[in-house]
């Protein structure tokens, strides 16, 4: 259930150019509900798609299993349901092992709980993390 | 500002055996002020620095610079200031460089938008990603 | 599912009083499950309903699109999907157009990205920000 | 640095008299900022209050420390440092020992650790807890 | 739908174990979803289940109907409906009644309210809160 | 105190040609910490100022008040104090008064106790927001 309508190739031109991109870069026919409803406004898909095209599909600095273990982090964080499904799913296709899966879900655990127990004591930080200083 | 007081070596002979283990672990004199903090109670100290040490410090399946980028993600999401410095500043350590760390941030940026739009637009999620029906 | 039952009109006559309440303010015969739910205890709906009616249902100096807009910037950012589908709902029967929604959700999608990037950063706050100095 | 200017009792009679009544009946002469600037609109100043002394200065089912338990417990989750130190404050005064207050901070690291799993997992609900099937 | 699969007693040796244990603790026949997903990587779920049995199954400081409700207050505030369903039932099991369930709900819903003010006014930590310098 | 190094105009040509574009859009000398901290990566620098150009500072559908208080209401929901600053002095150059200052005001907080209700409820989602079924 959305607040707005599931859009098909058949609907808008451009909506199909931009899933067909889609499905060109990740080898791949499906196309999922994200895009498809992200598609009522198909210039907003555009933009969304580039954004994410450039950054986790292309080669760049850091490797692609490290970029959506990262992306994972922050969905779960956010607790987007949808997110954390799909970057998991990616995250295993680009090779993430089960131990992985499970160390990364205890990082992300101990992060939340350090997280909360520093923000329970309002810990000051420290002299030496200043960068302008240095 | 805390809502705790400091603890200092001398005021806790347990306290002062877990700094040395960290100070040795770490193979550095400074203690953080997470932990300087965190020893208001020796026991919650030594279980946090025991996970901590096995997870973070020692070498597991994720390689440190990863794990640190991951923590990283989470705090940042977390808005946990102090866990934010620290973490990036142990990443650089490990050889995080400058344009890793941008790239880093444009995912954690870009992770959250994507969850918000997807939170906005209340996507369903995709009957694919369900791990018990494959 | 919830954590406690639904209330019908027939159950308690103060829920109905509040249910008729709503029911008159803005003339329609649904009432939603927040209503339903929230009756488990007769004066917390009272109360709500009452903070809803005289903050977003009367005229106040933001006109009532803009309010509901506001109300679901928040609900997004916090992941209510109840408050989002409501929320939404009630700012297009308001007026909110397909183009005004595209636009909203790149407004909330832009703020969190800034939001965590100026986290990753921890960038200090401009002094001239300060009312009190002005 | 705040976003509004500081009222003081000489600015605004209304304002005088919820600082008095917030004087009467915390029995202090001490006035928390968060008042002070929560004032820079009376009538939200007066309502906050009102909310705040009926709920949780007031003698009601839960007791008092247990009420600024839960109060902390959303204020570090949310991270508001303001909200985290004056509700701590609080149950100090109200009896917290340090033994508690860790433990407190135990069970708000555990909460944060498993819903983070949990997220990350996407664990299904239980039929079990649906109230409506009882 | 969940992003690991589903571990039965008959699956593995040491996680029937741990399933035992949570058994005969709780003294219900009844293993809760999040176990039996937790079970993917049987370390990670004798960990967690020891955690939360030393800090919320045995006895403590702190009664254990409040260590449900700090529970679920954090639960509530990151939204993890899941752990939302599972800590109100326990507090219910514990004696929770309908009016201190309400109150409960009405101080999560304080807090947060006073929360987004406080950050939305930026408001200033007093000095007095200070732990260090009394 | 920042993770990253400040950057100044005669740092970086490409980045005073960003700097010298955000003076002229704004008609202002005045250059905020984000963007000096933003240039440690010219180039996220020039994509997030086009981004902030393009959609917050153009004249687009929704009028520049009310995009600023959509920015306001999701910053202050991050607790992102920067954020929250910047968009609010924004929001009162644009015209905000104080009036609608407290009322945006009251809005972000009654939504925000409401989300946390519903989440504390489990609110199922009613049929009739189903844009699909429409």
């Amino acid at each position: 259930m959305s607040t707005v309508r599931m859009i098909f190739d058949e609907d808008n031109p451009q909506v199909k150019d931009v899933y067909q991109d889609i499905r060109d870069s990740r080898n791949t026919k499906y196309i999922g509900n994200f895009w498809r409803y992200l598609a009522f406004d198909p210039l907003l898909l555009k933009n969304v798609w580039n954004d994410v095209k450039n950054l986790m599909v292309k080669e760049t600095q850091i490797d692609k299993k490290t970029k959506e273990m990262i992306y994972m982090a922050v969905s779960i964080t956010n607790n987007c349901s949808y997110c954390t499904h799909s970057h998991t799913a990616s995250a295993k296709k680009l090779g993430m092992t089960l131990e992985e899966h499970s160390e990364f879900l205890s990082i992300v655990g101990l992060a939340a709980k350090t997280n909360q127990i520093v923000n329970g004591l309002q810990v000051p930080i420290d002299e030496v993390f200043d960068e302008d200083a240095k």
